[in-house]
């Protein structure tokens, strides 16, 4: 491709709606232009990139043994409606109207489409496995878009499922997607982690995410060098419930005294008072499809509503407010509590998080505006119905598994396997007939990556200050030929046409800089835009039988005849492409 | 790919909703599923094919200097207003509505956004011309969806749009676009012909349609053998414009006659009037943007609203009321006319087919229920305010260029190139700097190609009773390998995967039927779905050391030496590509 026949409109400063490094370099390199929040152009190079991602994902999913479907985007609302999710996805489900008012959703994701596909065209064991994929456009509403392709209303997405006879099967089927996973973001040239997640709304056993460590990632992980232990945060336990519980000897009993204007936990910590936070209990009020909960914690713990959804099998919660909170205690938040003596006749249940368990001498809310209770012995005082791991691990907390320091930190998901069990195929009819002629729901799982967001974690992984530092394997272009000038007849033309003739033979992916530029623009943009290799065809250099060869990555720079030229380029790209061809 | 692996679901009987043989066939050959009426997901075969003829719309693009680019579905409102076309497409366009009642659209085509980035990225006629494409898809929100992906609400379409510095420019980017269309058909093995075509809601000055001939096609064209004129029917035009108008003699000048119960142009030529089709006015009224406007055709022909739509500058009108045209002119449907003298003061427009100048001896409604006038001259007795070609042209007419007589078939629309001016520029900014600094907007092309339905239209071009016939450009394997036994261990079986692997190595895209069914069912199969070349593994020939090759289209059967075999199959899939591989 010649410059001047394609669009890279490169800019020279970042567009103040971009936040993040990888969103201004997406815009700066001229790879995408944004049409409306979260909603994007690819411009050519930004496309070429793209496709190469899709590719490297479509023919690990062929490896893997995967199908590839098409699914429509459009969908008819029943079928959300008879997966439950209609009402569990409502927040990311656009709704689209016909001209006969007759209402659409569009796909974020397309369990219940593949579903019944399978219902319909599956009937025997015979018939499995079964995992099919689709590299589409989904849509998602997304209240707050940001950060360019990370979180858009618009954006492509690779979805698999897995249709098998049972667990163990199932179980297969998701180790070959792990692996499928762990081979297309290496030959992406990103450097992922697995980590155990949580599964959300979309249900299911068994997660994983794919996470790129980076610092302006919306997600947080937790691991363990030691041990090599990493969850999301969402889902990451720690060795702190293990710890002895606070406390020690049994107390005489609650002894109610007066807190005016203690608001929070931190208040209490103050003198008069002085009682240290892991001695308190914090004692929330949630309202669950609209009936009353009390959660417990430690007082210097979080909740996890994560945690708390996954326990629940709903996010369709969330806090009562101050006066829902009243109506039902009798007091106003900073003086809750659960000991069982304060609590109304028909209390809610309540939920304690398990690092309460046995904890003795602790203070609380009276359910009195103004008043605590001291010395209280959870396993006497309170009347807990459910214990759960409803927390949220801090760093430096003891790993669960070795017992050494965890540690946090921010990362990018860019791919999510999921064992969905049963609950998809029950729904909505799913199965099999064994081979003892008993019919038998299908056990699903499904893989999701995000291609464009990949896309952009590449970026956001591989840059400096000059731009975008591609791998090989997804540049937009392998090879940047840049003639210092472009006089026609000139020698530096000639040298310049004749080595993007060569490469073209080559097979290598070549873009010739044929703008009449300055020599410092073409720098700029080749850098800017990341090309991993770049060749410099000048007068000087010229004049001594030579031309140059420069890496994006490293910035090494190669010196060589120009008869050599084309074949050094060649060589030099197949060895970079290679050693991104992971495993075959 | 082992036909156990993928997901091939086979039906012996044509679903009820399927109305043509085509999509019949996609569904009989698990080609595709509906998923709600013009909603269809892409199975796996389907899905290969779709992708064969995308790959070719994609190289022929890229051939002819088009660069790719991908843009939103998902589009601002907005930016439709500002063409106009948020009114003037209404009726296709679907309405999306985000969580915080925003309003979306959801593109059937992009005119807009590549309008606005050619706006914002190109500023110089350096940069000029420019085609971009996408191949991506579109939405239209059809009332009656039918025929498969023939009308779908949901459907992938390749459409392109060019940028050029002055007329002349703009219609070479357009002859190559029509030049490209007509390679891209040619690799698909569709006999397309070019009609020229009316230039409807998306505007502009000249349109080629890109037409399959087929009998269940929604678009009728009419066109010479003779000297190959051949035109869209809403567009046609003939020679009998230049007929002498009936009549004659000047009348002596209107007679009012009685009519009682005369209702139609149909009542009038019947005993007692005996007055032929072809001597009567047939007076019509449309509202156009609310405001009335009669209409007046030779008795005999009927209204073209295309053309009276492209005459207009609008699609907004409809047929007045019984109701409303009796308050506009004091008489009902049935005995309207335009005779000056039987109009109210302040009345309506009158647009004639160019057929009526100068009739004479004319008889039409005299505005007064029950009563016509006859000796209607219509020179002297109307008052005509715009004469246009508003007609639709009938099988045997004279062609307009030639004389001989015009036929009149049906076929299918699966291309569409446009010349449109300056429309879309103007109104949204896109402009560049000629080379005397003078600011001036682009001219554009618009170009589009409806990649699933070409795909549809293929088979319903190219089947027979048995199934479909795939050009070897767009099959979904182009061999099929059918073993008549799978016992393990057999030397069928063993010469099947013998083959299965050779031929995998030549590069041939072969799916091999390791299905244990009946020799009758896989044969029954491999034909319905289509593939170019069959194989045929059995034990008698086996013993004789040979293999069947038969062909798809046509039936040829040739019998070869088991170690020729894979050499001789490949060499007859090249060929097969070969012969669809048009100019390149």
């Amino acid at each position: 491709m010649r410059w001047t026949q394609t669009l890279i409109p490169t800019l020279r400063e970042a567009p103040a709606e971009a936040e993040i490094v990888s969103h201004q370099l997406l815009l700066r390199a001229g790879l995408v232009r944004k049409l409306a929040g979260g909603v994007y152009s690819f411009l050519p190079l930004g496309l070429r990139a793209l496709r190469k991602v899709e590719r490297i994902v479509r023919e690990e999913m062929d490896r893997a043994g995967a199908i590839e479907v098409l699914l429509p985007a459009l969908q008819p609302p029943e079928i959300w409606q008879q997966s439950g999710r209609y009402e569990t996805a409502r927040q990311v489900l656009y709704k689209v109207y016909d001209s006969a008012r007759r209402e659409w959703v569009l796909s974020p994701t397309a369990e219940e489409v593949i579903t019944l596909l399978a219902a319909a065209e599956i009937q025997s064991y015979r018939q499995l496995p079964k995992n099919f994929y689709q590299i589409s456009v989904k849509f998602r509403d997304e209240i707050r878009p940001r950060f360019g392709l990370m979180r858009a209303r618009e954006f492509i997405m690779k979805d698999a499922y897995s249709f098998d006879v049972s667990d163990e099967a199932a179980q297969q089927s998701y180790q070959r997607m792990y692996d499928a996973y762990t081979r297309i973001f290496a030959r992406c040239g990103l450097r992922t982690f697995p980590v155990e997640a949580d599964t959300g709304v979309i249900g299911g056993t068994l997660s994983h995410e794919f996470m790129v460590p980076a610092e302006t990632g919306e997600n947080e992980v937790a691991y363990c060098e030691a041990c090599g232990y990493a969850a999301n945060v969402e889902k990451a336990v720690s060795g702190v419930k293990a710890e002895s519980a606070p406390g020690g000897a049994a107390t005489p009993g609650p002894e109610k005294f007066a807190t005016p204007g203690v608001q929070t936990i931190e208040d209490l910590t103050r003198p008069p008072y002085n009682v240290p936070a892991a001695r308190q209990i914090k004692t929330l009020v949630y309202l669950v499809e609209s009936r009353p909960l009390i959660v417990l914690l430690r007082g210097d713990d979080q909740l996890n509503e994560a945690k708390l959804a996954a326990r629940l099998g709903t996010t369709t919660f969330r806090p009562a407010t101050a006066e829902e909170i009243f109506t039902l205690l009798g007091a106003h938040p900073g003086s809750l509590g659960a000991v069982s003596s304060t609590l109304p006749g028909a209390a809610p249940p309540v939920w304690a998080d398990e690092r309460l368990r046995g904890a003795t001498d602790m203070t609380t809310g009276a359910n009195e505006d103004g008043f605590h209770l001291r010395h209280v012995d959870v396993d006497r005082d309170l009347r807990v119905n459910e214990w759960a791991d409803l927390r949220t691990v801090r760093a430096g907390e003891p790993c669960a598994r070795c017992g050494k320091p965890l540690q946090i930190r921010r990362a990018i998901e860019v791919g999510h396997v999921f064992k969905l069990g049963t609950k998809y195929s029950e729904k909505l009819g799913s199965g099999f007939i064994d081979e003892s002629g008993v019919r038998r729901p299908c056990v699903m799982g499904c893989y999701g990556i995000g291609v464009t967001r990949t896309l952009q974690a590449v970026i956001e992984q591989s840059h400096d200050a000059d731009g975008i530092i591609w791998p090989v394997s997804v540049a937009p272009y392998e090879v940047c030929l840049t003639p210092l000038q472009m006089s026609p007849g000139s020698p530096v033309r000639e040298v310049a046409e004749r080595l993007y003739e060569a490469l073209q033979r080559e097979g290598i992916e070549v873009i010739l800089d044929d703008r009449e530029e300055r020599p410092g623009v073409k720098f700029k943009d080749a850098d800017l835009v990341g090309f991993p290799f770049r060749v410099n065809i000048g007068e000087k250099s010229l004049a001594r039988g030579q031309v140059e060869i420069k890496r994006r990555a490293g910035g090494a720079l190669e010196v060589v005849g120009v008869d050599e030229a084309a074949g050094r380029v060649a060589t030099l790209v197949r060895e970079a492409r290679a050693a991104l061809q992971v495993g075959g």
